[in-house]
């Protein structure tokens, strides 16, 4: 970074476009990763081939509803991000930009918070699917739920991606801002 | 903002100095909040007057992984936050100062992901210690330790208040570096 300043002032503005550039490209990866996360949470549905003296095993994701707010967070921090590259693409062609590059962290900084909070509480629950708790006498359902476990299990995956890519993207734009 | 950029280059240092003032104090306040919300989870403590078949009704917060996991990542935070106190007060000392902005935002975000995480996953568990799942056979066990979910919910309110903290202090951050 220290070598894209001796340019001066007029050197400034490539290393911006550069830097918007790769903004870009970050949020249309978490683009994918949150949509992903979310779509794949959301199709999750697992009937087991016998039944008891309940009517019939099923699990589906929105048994839970930490899981339901999984999906929904995913969807509203996707959402976000296709909006956001409008603002990217505006960053691209003028690089001197700078109100609109606060509001961006700004957001970027709300939308962390609730992409962290949807993921770590499904994470939570995931945990207690796969292990129970026996003082609280919760059972693992993971025993026999399997496939189901295993879905919800990977769809984090993707959120926590996410989650590193608007810290990397906190860091990108307060970078540019200082360089300006 | 707008009206203290009208004094030009010589009164925007005053104008940071302000703000490192009020970053200052945000941390101090961040400080309480996610030190008692440590406190308050890490002293939860309950036992029943009546026991039956198991020895003891007992409910203490690392019965659950995810309360340990709440009370570290709150003292994690607090932590921090007592270190950039010294950054804070650099700041205040030296309003043109940079590089340690910068890196006061990247790890302000990590923060506010690592807190938000704690929080979260908490929030979850605590949730389902009030209501319960049917479909899991996870029962609500607030109906027995009525003291025990009202200190863990109660602990939740620090750390939420600490989320709503590193969104301001990273916006104020961003705000000061644009305005150099």
């Amino acid at each position: 970074m220290k070598g894209l300043e001796i340019g001066g002032h007029s050197g400034k503005g490539p290393a911006n476009r550069g830097a918007a550039v790769v903004d870009f490209f970050l949020r249309v990866i978490g683009i994918i990763a949150t949509l992903g996360s979310a779509i794949a949470m959301g199709t999750t549905n697992e009937t087991l081939p016998f039944f008891t003296q309940f009517i019939r095993f099923r699990a589906k994701y929105n048994d839970l509803p930490t899981f339901t707010f999984f999906v929904v967070a995913n969807s509203v921090v996707a959402a976000y991000l296709v909006l956001s590259l409008g603002l990217s693409i505006f960053h691209i062609m003028k690089s001197r930009a700078q109100g609109s590059r606060i509001a961006l962290i700004f957001f970027d900084a709300g939308m962390l918070a609730l992409l962290t909070a949807g993921a770590s509480a499904a994470a939570a629950i995931v945990y207690l699917a796969h292990k129970g708790n026996t003082r609280a006498n919760w059972f693992a359902i993971c025993q026999q739920f399997n496939s189901f476990c295993e879905r919800i299990s990977g769809s984090l995956i993707g959120s926590f991606g996410g989650i590193l890519i608007f810290v990397l993207l906190i860091l990108l734009s307060a970078v540019t801002l200082a360089r300006r």
